[in-house]
């Protein structure tokens, strides 16, 4: 698990021969495959590639590399990245009072089943302070305030965002709704947990309305955050079973076990490049 | 599994003492109870309640049973039913051209897993007419026709199942909309397989509508039908993990599975009398 | 969820009759019965019944009902007690140095998923000291030792267990094997978490045979512990898919999910007095 | 789901360059490759490979197409096929009386979810011929006869397949032993539904010993055939949730649905080239 590699991920228009002239250029570079992944889209002719290479076994280094490839990139119009499994992602975690989601991460995080750096946790509330300075991560209370006060408040995040060069922010429960503006400026870098199965039951009350609408199952989302409130495109998902005898309290209680394994899976996919923007929906190597 | 049984069903207002007077009537009958199920809802103070009792045990026919519960009943203000299971409940099916979840009907029926008798199978085409008769099940092709013979149409079925004295209609892949007074008259007694997961992508195009939002899981729903298009009670959900690669016939191919595993569940439910209804709910004892 | 409730359960012969009884005298002390489960066992004729009632209805105090149950109880040849919801269960954990299911434990003891008082946790390593001793919880190191030095260990084990007034013992991956005299002295009072779909895979190495013999899906088991390894009987078991693409180490990481899982809901079932012994199987009331 | 299409599949000795030099063998005969798996295996240092190519992108006809691959495939000491779809494969089912399975295969393969030509159904008993018949495929009464006439029945057996160029035969709950060495003779070309979770349960009662044990789940394996009993690679798996209150009968039920299920996967997942051997494990590109 913990030898080093590199993943390289591409998406551009689809014609024959893209493999090829990525799986050559690997090879020319002396490039050892671990692990790959295709996806042609034939509704939109949108192809998507990871390649995961072992680091060792190439005779450049990734800045070389990624010199070297930006012709072929060109030629194929790719949008495309090279990471370095060496330079783990730098992760900002927003919470409110339910700790569920932050527990896990931050256990799963400690014990290397995460591969990212934390570089803070974010909360509208004191509570959990203790519990994330006893792992060793800052914890910023940042009160919600006044609507007038909501901008400096966000001002405030993307400087300790910025600051320590973040490159993802989960929300992981946060219940505030970010502002469209913020949403705009880190988009594609931030994930947020659901705690129904979208597209149903959108909005603060999923269970509530789980529970008026009598499902059988009950879920969690894992998605992109957009300026269009839990509409953002889909990453993960699960269900449990629930049935008559569950009160609203049961939903919530049940609801925490399949919210917490969404997030850390969707989360998990995201720092290893498993996922690829395609419009309004997602590709995930998994 | 064919060992004969009576199956007692109450639906009344919650009070200390129903358990302990609906027992020790069974007992005083000599009734030996194989299974029970009960069920308060704090919300409602509504009580349910399934007994499940070995013919053998008790001293009286069901009539009798019926004669002498009916005061107790009456003092608990109860809506109840005593089911016999020597007396299979009379079940026609209405389907489309899919035949996915008739065959499976129809094979469970006659491996004995559908408890019930099936008078009948009603289409709107003439599709799958020789498989049918091969069970030696009778057809009823009735064409859709123009909006005005549409009431004709369901005067037909009313006739059919109301003359072979049904008591449950199975819409299995029923591709029409049944008309609001037909849905009013036989309240309760029909139910729908709807190939998506309720209340996310109602009408006729869910499979599309799952595609197009990106979703990680999609499913079916085994529900009641009311005059309100796929938002009556639900009976049972189910659901399957999809991923980038499943175009939107994909969707169709692999739901297929789950549409016929829902409704199996759902009719099952229905026929050993473990649905009761809860207002826009389902009280469903497994 | 915190409203206080006694919990009765019942093991006896099959007769008619006795939930007639039971629920008239449970009536006749004005308990609101919230929850009831029964269940006959036709190839042994034992029954066994479960009911939650409300304490608030009772007009009288646990030990008060339980003498007036005993007569009853010993008419009708009962095994059975009364546990009340005021009163949690006292337990003791034991662990090596994998943390992910004491992790677990402790955060759903503390956000009070799991009704119970945990007395100490017991390591035959000193690694997971700080994190325990964080939830304010007592951690006793007891090195393993050499043979001889194993019956004083389990002896300080034993003293630890009865002066705080234990009454469950929670393996929470404990990787030695217990001595068959102490496996016999808290009979039914000790579980454990297995990590292996048994009865497939006993031992220590799970994971490997698992891989070996080229699974498609690997699981986790709760069960009794008995002086026979890994064959006590199962409270709960649960799997997850693996594919081709998985070594052991990835098995080994997935399986810590399902591992605690399984543990998580094997424990509450049995603190909620859900799990009645059944010879080598057991009964579990969900 | 109709386009024509080839499917290379590649097993070999890995090494640097491998999907480089066949991605570019594709591409330099115009291929559209439309999925891509690859798998290396550390431990044994094997490299797998499958490619789905559009037939229609290529300039040339699958023979030429081997023609000119033969000469890489010997560089990289390959084993090696490319499938046709045009060219579905011929398939031999064995059943004996249970026909859940069989029922489900014929549904399957007659609404195109199984490509591949049916050339037979053999049978022990006579019990499934009306069925069979009415899907327009023959069916072969072999009654098993004493322990010398068993070796005459597999004679006949192996003419059937042999004369009507049969590439796979599929044991859809057949309840007889196949013979040491036709089991031998057809290696990797016979898999097998068993109603257990192997390697728990080999034999003829695994339900039985499902509930002997009180296991939580049950579960199905579809596997190839080897002289050593349901001990073959495995391909396929799945459970399902049981409880107390199921009696071995209830297992038996229930296992129908787990069974046709898993069968008709690994079936299709045979069907579609997806499946490749590996030693005592199985490859399954899904």
């Amino acid at each position: 698990m913990s030898e080093r590699t590199y993943t390289l991920t591409v998406a551009c228009p689809d014609r024959v021969g893209i493999v090829a002239r990525v799986a050559s250029f690997i090879a020319e570079q002396r490039g050892w495959i671990i692990e790959a992944n295709h996806h042609s889209e034939p509704d939109t002719g949108r192809f998507f590639m990871r390649n995961v290479i072992q680091a060792s076994s190439l005779g450049l280094e990734p800045d070389a590399f990624r010199q070297r490839f930006a012709a072929l990139a060109a030629e194929f119009q790719m949008e495309w990245q090279l990471a370095d499994s060496a330079r783990p992602k730098k992760v900002l975690v927003l919470v409110s009072k339910h700790d569920h989601c932050l527990v896990d991460l931050l256990y799963r995080w400690r014990s290397g089943d995460l591969p990212c750096e934390i570089i803070g946790v974010v909360s509208n509330h004191p509570d959990l302070r203790a519990y994330t300075e006893w792992h060793g991560v800052p914890y910023h209370h940042l009160p919600s305030g006044s609507a007038e006060e909501k901008a400096a408040v966000y001002r405030r995040v993307g400087e300790i965002f910025d600051a320590a060069g973040g490159e993802l922010i989960v929300l992981a429960r946060y219940m505030q709704i970010l502002p469209a503006d913020f949403c705009a400026r880190y988009a594609g870098r931030i994930i947020n947990i659901h705690h129904g199965f979208l597209p149903s039951f959108v909005g603060a009350t999923p269970y509530n309305q789980a529970y008026q609408h009598g499902v059988k199952l009950i879920g969690a989302t894992c998605h992109f955050v957009t300026a269009d409130l839990d509409a953002g495109p889909i990453i993960e998902q699960d269900v449990i079973r629930i049935d008559h005898s569950d009160a609203v309290e049961d939903l919530v209680h049940y609801g925490k076990d399949i919210e917490r394994q969404v997030l850390s899976r969707g989360f998990r996919y995201h720092l290893e490049d498993r996922v690829l923007l395609n419009g309004r929906r997602t590709v995930v190597f998994r």
